[in-house]
Parts: C-alpha cells; structure tokens; sequence
C-alpha cells in the first residue's frame, strides 16, 4: 500500500462504501460528539470527515491531534446516516471510520487559524503565507488564476499564437517608469534592468520573421504599490502580430477574452460584440477613456440651450471662451430635490462649487436653473436627452479638458445611487483614436501615450496635420471602467519614427540613444505589426471579484515591497557589494 | 482585401491554381531567368515563388527589390510546369504571377545574410539577432522550442499537475552559485535577489496545500559562462509533489520524458524503462554519475586478479592501501597493439603515467600486463569480462576517489573510437542513492548536494549511522550523458532538519539565519513532498541536436554576459544610482 494515500480527500462517494482507504491531509476541524471524535481531513482535493470512536485503537491518537497536524489516516468508507449527510461538500455521503492514525508532521500553535478564515491582518497573513494559502477562498482563488492563465494559453494557441520566452535581464525599456537594476559583476559600473514590459523584444521577434507571438510575460516596475498593481512584478499577457491592422488585433484579442470571461466569469453576461469608441467620444459621454458601460448613463453637450440663456453663469462662460461647454448628465429615477442636493453636496465635498440641476415632475422642470433659463430651454433639454417626470439631469461647464474627469465622476456617482448600474455583468469596449500628441503643462508638444505607435495617415499625416489633431493607431481594451490594456499599431518604419519623435522635440541623438536597438532593427526590413497586452493580475482580479492582488498572486509583497515570508529586501554580505564593484551610500536624513 | 494579405507565403497548393491572393513577406531571394525575375517570398510560415514578367505592370518595381526587402506582392496562382515543380517546398507545386508589389519597408545593407545561413560570427548574429532569427534553422528550432514547451505544459496538465508562477523579485536562495542582486529603492542598503531556483517557493506551495505543482519557471545565476548554460538566466520545468514517494516522482517524471523524446526525437529511439542506477554503482560502472548509457561498455572490479601477481605495480597498490582497487574497462573489437597504443597515449595526454592493457588474439593474452601476470590471471580476466579474440581491455589502479574521473572517460573514449556507442537514440536513467555527506578537502563532513533532502531512514539514520554512510532520497535523470536534473524527497521535518544541518556543521543560529523563512514554515503542519526540475534548455539543446545554448534561445546574452542587441549591461544615470542608495566604485586596478 502506498505510505501516504490510496485517494484523495476529495474523492470518495457512495459507491467506495466497504472500501478500505488510507487518506493523507491536514486535520481542519476536530468535533467530540458524544464520545466520538470528527476529524475533517482536508487535501488540495476536498475534505473526507473521518470518525475515530472509543474502541478504535486510535482513538488515544486522536485525541492528540491539534489542528493542521498532517496525518495519515486508515479506515474504513462507510455511509452517513441520512440525518448527518452533508449536501454541499462532495464527500458528504460518506465518512470514514479511523482505524488507524499516523502523524506526518506536527504544528506549533498556529498565528493565523485556516479553518473559519476570519480576517486577519495582512502582516501576519503574508509572513505565514504558506497558513494563508490553505485557506478555501485563497486557495479557490490561486486555482481559478491558474486556469484562467491555463485558458489563455490555449485560446492564443488556437488562434495561431505561439509563445516564446523573452530576457528578464535586459537593458531599461523606455516605459515610463523606474527600472529595476542588476549591477553587472562582470562590466563593472554596468547595470541591467529588469523589463518593465517586453515591448521592444515583441517587436524584435516580428522583425526576426515570426508572426503572431505571445507570452505570459512577467514584468517588473519599481513603483509605489497600488491595491491593484503588484510592486515589483506583475504578469501581462503580451501580444504582438505581423502584417496586421488594427481590426486584426481587434479580431485576435475579442472572442478570446469574451470566451475567458463566459468561460470564468460565473455566468454573468458578457458583451458579445465590444464597441469601438473613440478617443474624443469617450471623453465627451463618459469623461474618461475608461468608462465603465455597466453604467447606462451617456452626457450630452447641451451647450446650444445655455447660449444667451438667464442662467448667467454658463452663458457668460459659453460667450467669454469659444472652447466652453455645457455637458449634461441625464439621471433618470433621480427626480426629486433630495438626490439633487445630495448630488450637489457630494460635488461641493469633491472641491467644486456645486453642481447644477433640474429635474423633472407635473411635466415641467424644477430647480433653480429651470426658473432661471425658462420653461421651453428646459422642455428642449429634457427632449434631447430623452427624460420624463421622476428624472433628473445634471450640469457641469466650463472647458472640457477641465471638468471632463469631474463629471465622469458624477455620471459613475448617479450610476450607482440611483442603481442604474447593473453591477453584474461584464461590459467591454474598445477606446480608439488616441491622439498621438499632446500639450505638456508647458505647452509644448509631447507623446500622449506611446512613441512607438503609428501615426494614421502616416508620414504624410505628420508633415502636413496640426500634430494635435493626428490620431495614433493607438488602442485601449477596457472592461467594468477597468483599464486591462493599451495597445498600438507599431511604427514600422525608421523615416516615419524619426519624424514623430522630432515632432515630439526628441533630437537624432537622443533617440539614436534611447531606442538605437529599435530604431536599427527597424532599418532591415520591418513588417507591419502590432499588439497588445492585458494585465493578467486584473482579468484575473475581475473573474475573482477581488479588488486587492493580494487575494489573487500567490506570493505577493507588502505595500512596501517587503516579502514578509522570505525576508526581502535584505542586507548583503560586503562581499557581495565588492564583487559588484558597488557601494551603499546612505541617504542623508534631513536635520 | 486585407491591405497585407489573403494568404500566407506556406499555403498555396495545386488547388488554388486560378485564384488571385495577396502575400506579403520579405524578399528571400531573387533570381532572374531568361528575363522573368523570380522572387521567393518568404514568411513564418513558409516561401512561395513568385513571378515577374517583363510585361506585367509590376516588373520595373520588381526590378529595385533587393533581398530582405518587406513587400506585398498581390498575384494569381498558377501551376508550374512539370519541370520546375519543387517537391522539396510545400507551395512547390504553383507559383505566382505578379499583378502588383508594394513595398512595405525597404532594408539597408544586411551585416548579415539570411538566405543560405553561412557561417557568421556570433558577435554579428548577436547583434543583429533579428536577421539571424529570419535564418530557417534558427527559426526551426526556436519553434521546436516552443512546441516542446508546449507540449512539456500538457503532459504535466494531463498528470494532474498546476502551473503557479513563483516571485522574481526575492531573497537570496541557497543554490549555491552566485545571486543576481537588485537594490531595493524603498529600503536603502537593502538588496532583493533574483532565484536561483524557485526551490524555497516550491516548497512553500507544498506546504500551502497545493499538492502537484509545476512551472517553466525563469532561474537566475551569475556565473560566467558555458555554451550548455546561459550566463544570467535559464528556464527549468519546476515540479513538487505533495503526499509523495522517490517513486511517485520517478513514475510522474519518466512518462513525461519518455513521451517528450518520443515525439520529438525524430524517430529516435528512447529508453522505455528508465533503470534506476545507485549512484555508487553508477561510479564503479561508469565512473561518473552522468554516464552515457548509449556507450555500452561497463567496467568491474578486477583487483583480485592483480593481488600478489606479477604486475607489481598494482599488486604494490593493493597491498599498501586496503582501499585501493583495480579496474577494468572492456573494449570489445579493441584487439590490436595499434588501438591499445593510442589508448596509451592519449591517458598519456591527459595527464596520467599511461594505461595498461592487454589485447586477446589467437586464443591467448598479449601485451606487457599480459606477460606480467602470466596465462591464468589473464584467463581469468577474460572470462570475468567476456572477451575473446578481436578484444581488448584497460586497467587503472590506485584509490577509486582519484581515477573514478579518468576511468570514465577512457571508458567514453573507447567507446567513441570503437563505434561501441550509438548515438543515435536517447538513453536515459535514473542515479539515486546519492549519499548525504561527503568529506570536504579540510576533512569535514558536508552536505554532498542538497542539504533539504530527506535521508534515507530519517532521524534514527542520522543519529545511529556513520553521517557518510547515509544516502538521501535524492536521484538524478541522466540522459546520454547529460544531467538534466536532480531531484530529492525534501526533509519536511524540522527536527531533522536541524539533527542533519547540526551534522555538517551549521548551528542552529546559521540554519536559522539563512534558513529562517523554509524552517519557520516546516513548523505548522508541512506535507511529505519532494520533486526535481529538468532543465528545459538542455532538454531542447538534446531534441535539436546543438551544443550551444545561442542555437535554442530566441534572445541569447553572450559569453561575457551581453545583450549586444539591446546594449544591456549598459551605464546608468547617477540619478538612479541616488535613488537606490548605492554608488559604483571601480575595481583597483592591479599595477
């Protein structure tokens, strides 16, 4: 007989009644019952209730056993009396009778208890992570991730993708963010870094002839931590395409990640088709580029009805700035003064001065800007966005670079207090036409979002077009208002690239040192390509309904990038440092 | 139409003959022919011939086309004639007559030529790695690769196995080699190391209750450079088992292997049965504990026929030092004064006095050790060994400790020079036994591999026996010779993990301070596990039949641990290094 197990604990039913098995786990629960002693045995698998009674020769051990003990337990499978079956645990028809006992390894007294899982905090849950991870909703949560990515890897398989591994020790990518450094033993005062995504790797792979590459491709940014974002490393399911449009990534990405979400997604409806939204009407219905379509709430500009009007505010702003809009936030079901003025305290407590309403009853507008802009401008508003009585409709002015994040906040905030929302479901989107350029605060033209993306229209876009009205063949995948991905059409061409990144006030020098690898492989033939990259920590995090990483990465760091379990970062030996030729230089503290 | 493509360049077969299609590629090579110019074009998925004549509209652009040139060729499919068929290429059977070519982007002078593969220098191939990549044998092995590691992933799905991903960014391991280290920027002086393995992590999972784990997991280790072994990183296939025997692990591991070469050794034949060798016979047979089982000779212990023979140099060994041994090499079809004589030679070239031997021919013994010990000993011997006339057979003496290592190779290079050895298939097998401890050069007991494996009868073994006396539960897989990995039932109690470090010599203040977070977690509740973990390099490196790792990796660093590609390691800016908290200090340099 093997020494551990002839089963696991989560397979035995009905018909193993009369077998003889031996179980190996951890002890969950211990129950005395009238002289019987319950031992829930738990495995990976499941859980097997194994019963030890007075004359059983190991009932005396038994009675030992502590919680989380591993043991070894032989008995024999017999069926629960109706009474006690168990309908949600897929061994509750049996139990097992304890013949005999093995303890495989003891435990001390434990800081975090596995059964019950009471909340405990994150300290000591991720310096005992390996208690943690016993528990059932992380332990569901771990094994959901790993099918999600098993999931993944065979969808992009499917699809024709093939995966190649990338360098984890390379040279600083031109993300945007801090790198991670590797001191060079070998190149003194020389420093790898760690990828902050494999961007130029996926375009190098399309250079060297292979067309549709994929990865589940660690990454690594020396940011501060977010609840959403690990510090340190994080996975991105890494896509790039050779001699493909835009729609073909489109076409590539979308039954894949709709297929992921019906497939993990407990049933909740997915968006079949996703909408293609660009850039400036995103911003102008849901003040952000990231709207969350659960959300039914779309603002129009209602600037025609406040020009000339007697509401002086917005008509004098609407007059002094040929830029100024009014954009209303229709709120059906919120037509009463009470949601108004709660809309608008909540507005004043956001640092603005208020927010302008009215709303509708008795088939006419009510509320201070209705008196004031009179009844047929307010019948007008009320028809184009299509309100009735027991409707509300909000108002922000103003210059919509300005105030376009505020009032997406106001459209998420009436979304969710008057549940127009419906929270269960999965709503995709894709954002398009991202401007390429954009003004700095110094007013100078910048990159908006990645430098390596193709302009539309091409070279000839970016020598005859106002550099702020070019648009990229640049991409968002956006899901719940959450943000899983940019990607973009790559620039192909080193004529094209030097172009934009002159526009862009960069010189041949800095770009010849900053991307010289890139912009040299560019020079033997590119092909057209391009991809994308959805974070693989928030798909997973929005299959798994958690909103910390925590509960969804097996072994994560604190929020100050401490691996409590392992005791990293940590001193090294002097040694360690002179080999590296490298040296800590304290920071000085402020006196 | 797609703007790039209706097909691809390894589609097009007789069938498609009368279709009109757009291909897109780069220009493999150009042929001009009786005024047609011939254009292969090539992609990932194949090349397909395509056809200029001097009347088609596109002739005068085919004309400026030069080779790795990116074009789009829009064309009809039409047969070729019977003479021109190529059966050597899938698309051999048609071409395409060109009605249209774009260019998609131009390509300067090529360092380095992808049609034809001559031999380059690696520094080139390095640099340029995107052209070499285009190269049909690295991108036919770069795609075995992935289809291994592909496949390698299912096998472990379908033996119940889960892929976790383990931290990157984390505390120094015990591997001992040398760590890769990163600045913590948020801790100042504090270092996170990448793994050298995620042997630690693996572990921890085990005892999080997660029961078979895997991962093609990235490992890190500064050392400088061989051509089996990346300087930096490697990949290996990651596996711990829970509630596990060396037996489970074999019977998880070996079927996996087995299938793995099988389906892509060519046809080669693979060991069906792995044998499971002890590391001490695998000593005396082979004299190393990776032997080649393709070389079918085995050596034995001869000594008895030396002892108080007339050979006096190995009977004078046997009698000073009760240790000492003779051993013998058998080397059927060695039977001739010349090949003994070469065999002299060359143990004279590696260093040793020579290598005695004896070669049979018309019924008796030949040669100076032959004449030495006279009819009966030599009789004996041959008989022992089963050899006759055509054969011969080598001797060395002395303590088994010092010649273990050139035995062996005699034993390799016999079996190379007399075609004993058959290269072509793949053997495997399994050493197990290794022994715990070893004594180190000063004497002292040490662990001989890795000091988290279980020994062999547990704390009563280590309290009761001689610490050189015990073997572990530690195995390794060998194939043709090569490791690919070890492997061990860890020790998962923490008593005797402190009873087998206090052996070697660690206090507990030690094994805690580099041990802390492992020993912490065997405290509560740790399952019985143990694994190995195959490195997926060498394994690909064996089923593409090439010696250096720059053959197998998409993305290699060079021997002096450099991405000539990206340029990394490279300077960084002395606002980084402020921001981590260290500084370079040069290496004196000696005068």
């Amino acid at each position: 007989m093997h020494p551990f197990r002839t089963t696991t604990c989560g397979a035995l039913r009905e018909q193993n009644v009369g077998e003889t098995v031996r179980l190996s786990g951890w002890v969950h629960r211990l129950r005395d019952h009238g002289g019987l002693l319950f031992i829930d045995l738990r495995d990976h698998y499941g859980l097997t209730q194994c019963v030890a009674d007075p004359e059983s020769p190991a009932f005396a051990q038994a009675e030992k056993l502590k919680a989380e003990w591993v043991v070894r337990i032989d008995g024999e499978v017999v069926a629960r009396e109706a009474e006690t079956v168990n309908p949600n645990l897929p061994t509750g028809q049996v139990e097992v009778r304890i013949k005999a006992i093995e303890v495989l390894s003891e435990s001390a007294e434990l800081p975090l208890p596995v059964f019950g899982e009471p909340d405990y905090p994150e300290e000591t849950r991720l310096k005992y992570r390996f208690l943690d991870l016993r528990r059932e909703t992380l332990h569901a949560n771990i094994m959901k991730r790993q099918a999600i990515i098993w999931s993944i890897r065979n969808r992009m398989r499917d699809a024709g993708f093939f995966e190649f591994q990338t360098p984890i020790l390379t040279a600083s990518s031109p993300e945007g963010a801090r790198d991670y450094l590797v001191p060079s033993r070998v190149h003194p005062g020389k420093f790898y870094a760690l990828p902050q995504a494999p961007q130029q790797f996926k375009q190098l792979i399309m250079m060297g002839g292979f067309d549709r590459y994929f990865q589940i491709a660690p990454c690594f940014r020396d940011e501060d931590a977010r609840a959403d974002r690990s510090p340190g490393e994080f996975y991105q399911l890494d896509i790039e395409m050779s001699f493909a449009t835009q729609d073909d990534v489109f076409e590539a990405v979308e039954p894949m990640l709709r297929g992921l979400f019906e497939e993990f997604g407990d049933g909740l409806p997915v968006t079949q088709k996703f909408p293609q939204i660009p850039y400036r009407e995103a911003m102008r219905k849901y003040g952000t580029d990231k709207p969350d379509l659960r959300n039914p709430i779309e603002m129009e500009d209602v600037s025609e009805h406040f020009r000339g009007s007697g509401f002086k505010i917005f008509a004098g702003m609407l007059e002094s700035d040929q830029n100024a809009r009014v954009w209303a936030i229709p709120a059906k079901g919120g037509g009463s003064r009470a949601f108004c003025d709660r809309m608008n305290s909540w507005a004043q407590s956001e640092g603005q001065p208020g927010l302008g309403y009215i709303f509708f009853r008795d088939g006419e507008g009510a509320g201070p800007v209705a008196k004031n802009i009179g009844e047929e401008r307010t019948a007008a508003i009320r028809d184009q966005l299509g309100l009735g009585d027991g409707d509300a409709v909000f108002f922000v002015a103003g210059l919509p670079a300005e105030f376009a994040d505020f009032a997406g906040r106001a459209r998420v905030k009436a979304g969710n207090d008057l549940e127009l929302t419906e929270k269960e479901q999965f709503k995709f989107c894709w954002i398009v036409d991202f401007p390429m350029y954009e003004l700095t605060d110094e007013g100078e033209v910048d990159f908006s979002h990645n430098p390596f993306s193709m302009p539309q229209g091409g070279m000839e876009a970016l020598e005859n077009e106002d550099p702020l009205e070019i648009k990229a063949f640049q991409y968002d995948i956006v899901c719940n208002g959450v943000e899983l991905s940019s990607g973009a059409i790559r620039n192909h061409k080193p004529e094209i690239m030097q172009k934009a990144f002159e526009i862009a006030g960069y010189s041949r020098e800095e770009l010849e040192k900053e991307f010289g690898g890139m912009l040299r492989a560019l020079q033997y033939g590119a092909p057209p390509h391009g991809g994308i990259a959805p974070g693989v920590d928030r798909i997973v995090m929005l299959l798994c309904g958690e909103e910390n990483l925590r509960e969804v990465v097996m072994f994560p760091m604190n929020q100050q990038a401490e691996d409590l379990l392992m005791g990293a970062p940590s001193e090294v030996s002097p040694e360690q440092l002179k080999e590296l030729n490298i040296k800590v230089v304290p920071p000085k503290v402020a006196k």
